[in-house]
């Protein structure tokens, strides 16, 4: 199993205009995240879940987890992506602590924060960040199942970076420039799909 | 240098909404691919040009023509991209044949079709497309000036195979699936930059 979880500090947890994604806390970056886990360009990635944690105010943090196995009817453009967040996040305004409402179609809502979520994966799957000091992603040994963790524009607060190092996360990096998250994501999965088709 | 061009054969030649992206012959798509290629997370690419043939309605073909060494003020979101392209294509109504508009801060729009593009491209640079019968990039013996040829989600027709054949251009695969046009830029890239890291 894939899994890709994006920390998306000041994307809105309160719904936005799908015109504006720009300017909801960089949600279009939030939505080509999404697509690029889930889509290839013939096919839903059935062995890959993304989740988002959104902490843009104002009812942050909201955790929304698309399922590739379990996904339906839904379009890779930005704004079909930012049309179903939207309705997430109405739907979910009261949600409690560790509460979930299952949007169906493979999608659902929560209020988890990061390192929450990043504890709980890091029990049963290899946690990876990036890092300009990690290994080359063409060496590094994966497991089956494997767990990519990615800041947004701004990057991963050092606080975080120190909490991935406790809990055993491994570090890696793409190669000499940074990239957008969305283009990171879509280099490991081209990493992931030539170690599968050799093995 | 690298080039990129995207041949998008239903995306709108004349005005469209900048609200409705997929609805204008996935006019998103093309702007993924022209942010893809032009920004890194931190920086322009001034070493890149991308050209985009537009071959939808009402005023077919349209070459709009964006150089990382000159842009200047364009965001890399998909509505500030497709604004531009919006505006560069209420100014080129009535271009004849061959006749370009400089619209300063690295882009220009013609009347050229894709044919008579890559044909010019093919005399001064090393021509290349995708194909799930080429050379795997990782193995592949990149020239200094390199010009990458896309179709959009429609492919790429079997009668510009061919001519791109005549004129030299040579065959290379990303990996064992098949990605959107975006998404093998980003590849691309990655791949080159490892290569000039290297040299």
């Amino acid at each position: 199993m894939r899994e890709f979880i994006l920390r998306a500090l000041k994307s809105k947890t309160s719904p936005f205009n799908v015109n504006e994604l720009a300017n909801a806390g960089r949600m279009d970056i939030v939505c080509d995240c999404i697509s690029t886990a889930l889509f290839t360009a013939s096919n839903v990635r059935i062995d890959t879940i993304i989740h988002v944690i959104l902490e843009g105010p104002s009812f942050p943090p909201k955790l929304i987890s698309f399922f590739g196995s379990e996904l339906k009817g839904l379009d890779f453009d930005q704004k079909s992506i930012a049309e179903i967040i939207n309705q997430a996040l109405k739907q979910s305004t009261n949600l409690k602590l560790n509460e979930e409402i299952n949007l169906g179609n493979g999608i659902r809502i929560s209020k988890k924060s990061f390192e929450a979520l990043v504890k709980e994966k890091s029990k049963t799957s290899q946690l990876i960040y990036l890092n300009h000091k990690g290994q080359d992603i063409r060496i590094f040994e994966f497991q089956d199942n494997v767990t990519f963790v990615f800041g947004d524009y701004i990057g991963m607060p050092k606080k975080t970076e120190k909490l991935l190092e406790r809990i055993g996360a491994k570090k890696i990096k793409l190669g000499p420039k940074m990239l957008f998250a969305s283009h990171c994501i879509t280099i490991v999965h081209n990493e992931l799909d030539r170690f599968n088709f050799k093995n």
